[in-house]
């Protein structure tokens, strides 16, 4: 039987989510399953909520796990009032904080976060990524902060793509073909920004099941051309001294931020 | 002075910044600056980290505030050594989660997330999201989830990735040109798919401001002109009936989550 987990916020929910996949990932044995309940900032939206968190305890069998970042006393109390573990992201901290601030500092609760000051470099960011996707564009890296490259399908785009919505980093990214394999050498356009560049790789395993979903039984995807593609990368990278990172085993985001330690782009 | 925040993780930290900022708009009254420890995984960069802690306090005669979401003990008592304000988003959680959760079932501290289960599909979705921008390859529209419209400008591709990126949503985007908005008609190659569309809006204000920035002085950027298109896909949502949301103030995650609800896309 799956566990009923249902995260919580008067806003997009982000925060509730995050927090709460990180701690279900400590219990590996459980099984979930999960609604997410946003934008829950009035009286009558906290009363629709406590009861259909009410009805899926009934139906299940065992109370909900309520992960919260409803920081309203008035909407909290009432939601607090279904039958449910209630575990609270916000309140319990926002005391403390306040007391480390001192005095002066009251906090406003219930304000809740609108358009953040990096909006527009995030926009802008994003797309200088999609104009700049795949080797597009090269006239336009020296607005870059960072060039990605690899070989085809080696999770370039969308790391750039991340760094641009998350951080607001300027990354374009360029594939390095064939012909550069072969040569072990860079290719004009990016000879010049050898500064900027990071390499990603990948395991020839699992580039070429990821070539293979995309184009089955092509030269492209086949096991041999990986590994040719991946050992040529590999040595291209280690010849050109710039950072290059495995990205077998990681997720996006382990990408993005590991990206973000080693360059220095913070 | 700004008031030194330090998010820290054994892992991408990301948890950590998420929670740690929708903390800190409850304080709009403060200023801060942050850095991110990421990746500390063992017992010498603890004592880094603690060292770079206690230097950080020293140098702003303030204790910084360091939001943890590190699981190790070891780790995590070598952190709380430092001067600082240690606020534990992960912890604290844990017991009253296993209690509930029952004997049998142990937490496994220490077991940092991999590669979700979903991480192709991410992937499979940004790829979807990139080849079918600004209103490309329409014959691949049979396998959208939802296509974006409005015009150009509006926030259509970074609300298409975000939501490729993070909810592995196949999502498209299709611009309204003048031609549409002057005929008041959808152009044919979204007419049958009308179950799909979402429209996005956005003040003349605003869209007057953005295009300024890429295209000032030009016929595009005039605000006459923005009044017009705006107005014009106003009413043409009303008048085809699918769902559309002014994006004026909202961030990207807003945008998304939003019609992550209302489209009922989860």
């Amino acid at each position: 039987m799956k566990r009923m987990i249902v995260y919580i916020s008067d806003s997009t929910g982000i925060t509730a989510e995050t927090v709460g996949h990180s701690l279900l990932t400590q219990f590996p044995a459980m099984e979930f399953e999960s609604l997410t309940l946003r934008y829950i900032d009035n009286v009558a939206k906290a009363h629709e909520a406590a009861a259909l968190i009410n009805r899926a305890g009934k139906s299940s069998a065992q109370r909900p796990i309520v992960f919260s970042t409803l920081v309203n006393s008035e909407i909290r109390h009432i939601v607090t009032g279904s039958d449910c573990l209630f575990i609270d992201f916000m309140v319990p901290f926002i005391s403390p904080l306040a007391e480390e601030f001192g005095e002066s500092v009251r906090p406003s609760i219930g304000h809740t976060h609108g358009q953040g000051h990096q909006y527009d470099t995030r926009m802008t960011a994003v797309n200088f990524a999609l104009d700049s996707d795949d080797g597009l564009r090269t006239q336009q890296y020296d607005k870059a902060e960072i060039i990605l490259t690899g070989v085809s399908r080696s999770g370039k785009t969308p790391t750039c793509v991340y760094l641009a919505l998350h951080y607001g980093v300027f990354a374009a990214n360029y594939p390095l073909v064939e012909e550069d394999l072969d040569k072990l050498q860079l290719p004009d356009s990016l000879k010049k920004y050898r500064d900027k560049l990071f390499g990603l790789t990948i395991s020839a395993d699992r580039l070429y099941r990821i070539r293979s979903e995309r184009r089955p039984n092509s030269d492209y995807a086949s096991l041999r051309q990986c590994q040719y593609e991946v050992r040529q990368v590999e040595a291209l990278f280690r010849q050109c001294h710039f950072g290059y990172l495995d990205v077998t085993t990681m997720s996006v985001e382990e990408i993005a931020t590991t990206i973000m330690s080693q360059s220095q782009l913070e």
